[in-house]
């Protein structure tokens, strides 16, 4: 396991290279290591002798009665077989379809042509529901559960149909209530310049007071914001630099940050490869980087720190006339956009449930590819009140679907819903955690997530690891709660 | 082959990475990283498959016909047979001994305690005496050629020993002769400091100059220069930057660039793998840094055109107020050094002859470890005139033999001698030769290397293409010539 994960890790480190560092002409030479790679490891990790390092293991009475060893075989059982039941012809077959899916992607993007798109589209579904039909279809589930088990395991769409459901409900009216009643924030101040060097030094000096190690991670810039774990020691991050404006790349590097400190909060030394030092899923995951980007960034008390910090280390004549409740709320503008990637807390939510609603209708059977563009579109007016001008605005904006991904949307405001539950759970134990944040100091978040989060890897499933950091099931009444109580007074409601 | 190159170029990669960028924290991941691809290689490089598919080649009379195919399945066959002979238990041990060797040298060197070194070295020498006969001794040689012809295919320790000597009886008197009735250049302006920054701006112009292709390399910083050709678009270069002196890092760069020039300009694209695309050899390779180094840049005319280019560039009194005269002649300073790596370009060659012999002589059985400090120190005095107060300053101060490599020092003053013969064949084909660089055109040397030394990738053994670009066998005139030519103007003589 632990050859398994060196072998990934390679992989991951030529992947941070490929977007910060790799010359433009070595794209070929890349993809070629690439594909190697993939095909070594693809052949160990499936290989009949892990299959029977598993089963010897298993059937040694003394390993099992070790509750560690225990819990990493559970969760490699599971994994080995699930990789084992899908035939490599349906594996061979998706990658070939998406890779060439892509490419017509972005040509349809590009075109504003969703017809030259659809034909991929729904080859790419029915290999999603071939795969799901591989995998194995849980008791009482759906085809979509059997994709979201490879993400999420433990989650269901009728779990998530129901939570999404109650939390739209909230959210639609406050969403509206605020542009219809409140007054709107300011935010001319967001375009203020700053020298990008003068935003990379502030930023790192948040990073590394956020608890994030350097001496086994780095900070640079690239296209898109990213964060790579490669393993033990070797955590990397990635924050964009873009317009040369101030804050343009701060929140973005806290989101990084946050995955980077579960990375690095993962007990992985001595046990590297195994499930007990792996992050419990893609949900949870995000559920870090979303805490500290928003719970944390866009609070008022980090402000209350983090902007003196700022006009002291810029000598900037506008950034020392900026106070922190035009930080604050300018920061917190609710504001429907027609793409995804630039909503904000509150509208970004339902963004994901119309995707969600919309590729799990497709998988079922129930809505034909022909008909997404006027689903998605009746769908952005009932929600965000928005008419969508083009498909390259609407269903065409994202990469994801013609990547074959069917069932990775809802992580993200899975994220946030167990971002919220943590949030709550944690400032309960810490009773002046705002006190804390205002001093900017982030030890007492950072130590409740090593104890409560990071320290299990995948022991638990996610909706397991809720329950038991937070004792209740995951529900959407904390992440409601707080952008109700946050966003209200932004506008004077 | 293709396949085993694109492995090879992985490790490559992480190499750079691991000196340029990585954490420190990661050095324990990268070190298995490293261990896995090097089984992963050299189980597939020595496969029982890969030499069927030679033999295939081979016994196909259509592929035979084509004389890149034949060129190229005659060096294949000759790695694989050389790889195939040795037993792999002797090369697990060579690499288990080194490692272990190369920590025993350090802390030997660090104490200066050369007995504490000399059982390993002892190891080491009688592990390459048994990889020499497992190779296989060329017929009428000795067992240093047939550790030889992995790096220098096609070179014989008697035709060192000839062309070392000759050379060496010209060098002798030669330095003795400059030092005892020349007058030593002032190099009193080396010492004048200059902001890392600008150092990295002139050197980045000078590189990209030269020719080396940025869309397919970059340029960093690290703690010692080296260039990395990881395959086709991955050329990458370092320099060292240290003390914030003029010129510090200038001709590190131009010995890389120089290295980097010769990795993009081999014919990789459609034959990364094959032998065609590969350096002819070691001493050739370094041949290309030292004449960008040293025969470019350590000329009058490169300076005729570089300090006036350096003094456009950065606004310095103390830099401004030089003269072409002066930073040519401190250039080209001989001081005899205890120490090879800050030996200047005449008595290098001498260091390089004293370690030949004593390692030569070694491998023979001629010379004891026990006795080889004395011997050292009284070739230091005999050829250079110095007293070696430690062993540390003496025969500790390299790590080549530490890590198992005998062999591998004349690849260095081999490549002295044919920048030399180089540089005279290009001469006489460019007669405007010292115009061109005056102008800072370094298109037409550039041009002339592509074509007779690049374009051939190891078509010809080094002594053939040395034979075919110069029109002679390899000589000690021109390099001896060429230091006459030079020094003794500088030293007034």
């Amino acid at each position: 396991m632990r050859e398994l994960a060196v072998l990934g890790s390679i992989h991951l480190t030529l992947t941070w290279d490929q977007e910060v560092m790799m010359p433009p002409a070595a794209a070929g030479l890349r993809s070629e290591q690439a594909a190697i790679l993939s095909t070594v490891l693809h052949e160990r990790r499936t290989s009949a002798h892990v299959g029977e390092l598993i089963a010897a293991c298993e059937a040694d009475a003394e390993v099992m009665a070790d509750p560690d060893a225990a819990a990493n075989l559970r969760t490699l059982r599971r994994d080995f077989d699930r990789a084992a039941r899908l035939p490599m012809e349906l594996v061979r077959e998706t990658a070939a379809v998406s890779t060439l899916a892509m490419h017509r992607w972005r040509a349809a993007r590009e075109a504003d042509d969703f017809p030259a798109f659809a034909p991929w589209l729904e080859r790419l579904v029915r290999l999603n529901r071939d795969t799901a039909d591989a995998r194995g279809v849980p008791e009482g589930g759906e085809a979509y559960d059997a994709l979201l088990e490879n993400l999420e395991p433990g989650m269901r769409a009728a779990e998530l149909d129901r939570v999404f459901g109650e939390l739209r409900t909230g959210l639609v009216p406050l969403i509206r209530e605020l542009r219809e009643n409140g007054t709107g924030p300011d935010t001319g101040w967001m375009r203020i310049p700053l020298a990008t060097e003068a935003q990379v030094a502030f930023n790192r000096g948040v990073v590394e007071r956020m608890g994030f190690d350097f001496d086994g991670g780095r900070l640079d810039a690239s296209t898109h914001p990213f964060c790579v774990g490669a393993g033990p020691g070797d955590t990397r991050l990635t924050a964009r630099y873009d317009g040369g404006l101030l804050l343009s790349a701060l929140h973005g590097a806290m989101h990084e940050t946050g995955h980077g400190l579960y990375e690095q909060g993962l007990p992985k030394a001595g046990r590297f490869g195994l499930p007990l030092a792996q992050a419990a899923s893609r949900a949870i995951h995000e559920s870090q980087a979303r805490m500290w980007e928003n719970f944390v960034g866009r609070g008022r008390p980090f402000w209350e720190w983090a902007l003196p910090e700022l006009q002291r280390q810029v000598s900037n004549p506008a950034v020392a006339r900026l106070d922190v409740d035009t930080v604050f709320r300018g920061l917190n503008e609710v504001e429907p956009s027609l793409i995804r990637v630039s909503s904000d807390e509150a509208t970004y939510n339902l963004h994901i449930m119309l995707r969600f609603d919309l590729e799990r209708a497709m998988l079922r059977g129930d809505l034909p590819v022909a008909e997404l563009p006027g689903a998605w579109n009746d769908r952005m007016r009932s929600d965000l009140g928005l008419e969508v001008p083009t498909d390259r605005e609407g269903v065409l904006q994202d990469i994801h679907w013609s990547m074959g991904a069917i069932g990775s949307f809802p992580t993200y405001t899975l994220g946030n819903l167990y971002a919220a539950q943590l949030w709550d759970a944690l400032g309960a134990e810490l009773p002046d955690l705002d006190d804390q944040l205002r001093r900017g100091e982030f030890g007492g978040v950072l130590g409740w997530l090593r104890t409560n989060v990071h320290a299990h890897g995948r022991r638990y499933t996610a909706p397991e690891l809720c329950e038991r950091a937070t004792g209740r099931p995951l529900g959407h009444e904390p992440l409601l709660r707080y952008l109700e109580g946050k966003l209200r007074p932004v506008y004077g409601l």
